[in-house]
């Protein structure tokens, strides 16, 4: 399971004050703390920062990278940002997000493919959000065709299938659940992942429906998740739910989390 | 999703005692407490009792349909002992259950088919119990196909996969949940449920994991369940797991729960 770190998005409060302060030790601590969590990427967004998104960006992976060996997530839909992040960033980074929109995917599918990043698959096109399984298969199946014929290694997508809240549309859950499953196992090798706090958007407990989505998403193959790290029940439900599909060798992290005391905080 | 509740099974002291007393007060509040909590079918189970199930087991019957009015789950591997309990029954009652160990499954099968019962299809056979998806799917294939041979209709039919510990193999959660979605996708309008606890023996925090796999389980098709109704957490999970499987308009039953203070009280 690839657990990208949310924390770092501009949408905060908190981190819009960061920035605007320059406050490298602020970013320095999200980044170790979800780092110390389970982060494997942090994601770097300064989306609100319009048009100082090439410099905001390039200061977040430069100041991550200064204090933690953790490979960052570059989320924005602005080629020209990405590549001002590409461009100082060490190791392999991971891309969030082409889509199927013209103009997005035609800048930025080169600068996928030359920077061998990772890269989020968001399935999305200029008709619009997808509503059904269905339409989400034909938005990936363009999406991953297309980033393969540019050389990009299905190892290396990831496919945001875009999750859609279930107080809006009962089968809204169901439909991003079963894309899961047909993604990963149509497409052999390549990933799924995703945010998915939008399932729970105008309900009550939004943090149980998204750790209970969470849970049956892995059940049906999800194998990365946008999450902030520090919820520790969110993050003991990604374990415990990772060991029951068989992906924890004599259920050692289980054992491990349970130690640490951190299945079942709150 | 069909909810049988467990609580009236003499592997527990307290039932022991009960039915040691012929303490019909005690049932009768196992009985409404469990009917109030969602229990759509009540177990009943005297196994403990050797030599004396058929009569216990038809008392347990009787005292529980004369305060609640709820159907019976008839958990027994004795034919005479759920002849004894279906005789007194009122409605119709489930048959827990069937397997295609050759005895159990010759002197069953008859009375599945008379009684018009709903049946739980156990996956065990002579040879023990089935380790993989594919084992358990051989077996559900001959319970279903002589069930249907007796004329028992496919919707009476709630096929358990037989759940076993993932501390003994790390497989053997994921093979459970994949035969629980080929069963499910095979044999359209069988039903699958299961007593999960066992998924968890050997680690610690057993709840979490128990309700973890629920929801995962839900996730892959499973759609009924032995289990505690008084574990307000587990049916937390359960509620929630079914609106975002599409089975919820409107979000109705998940909104209640919420009103009711039912979804994350522990």
């Amino acid at each position: 399971m690839l657990i990208v770190g949310e924390l770092i998005n501009a949408s905060r409060k908190s981190v819009k004050e960061i920035l605007e302060n320059q406050d490298a030790a602020g970013v320095a601590k999200l980044a170790r703390d979800q780092r110390e969590h389970g982060a494997d990427y942090i994601d770097v967004n300064a989306g609100v920062f319009v048009g100082r998104e090439p410099e905001l960006l390039k200061w977040l992976v430069a100041t991550v990278q200064s204090v933690a060996e953790v490979p960052c997530c570059i989320d924005s839909p602005d080629p020209k940002a990405i590549a001002a992040a590409l461009a100082v960033h060490k190791g392999t980074a991971m891309i969030n997000s082409i889509s199927l929109e013209k103009e997005r995917y035609d800048t930025l599918l080169p600068l996928v493919a030359e920077s061998k990043s990772k890269v989020v698959a968001l399935c999305m096109s200029d008709d619009g959000m997808p509503e059904t399984a269905d339409q989400r298969m034909a938005i990936a199946d363009k999406l991953i065709n297309g980033l393969v014929r540019s050389h990009v290694p299905l190892a290396n997508i990831y496919v945001d299938p875009l999750v859609q809240p279930v107080a809006t549309n009962n089968a809204f859950g169901v439909e991003f659940l079963q894309a899961v499953e047909r993604i990963t196992q149509t497409f052999k090798g390549v990933h799924t992942m995703c945010g998915l706090s939008n399932i729970s958007f105008g309900l009550p407990e939004r943090k149980f429906i998204n750790q209970t989505f969470m849970v049956m998403a892995i059940a049906r193959g999800l194998d990365g998740a946008i999450v902030n790290p520090l919820d520790a029940r969110m993050m003991g439900c990604i374990t415990t739910a990772e060991t029951l599909m068989g992906h924890d060798a004599y259920c050692m992290n289980y054992l491990k989390a349970f130690r640490a005391g951190k299945l079942t905080a709150s």
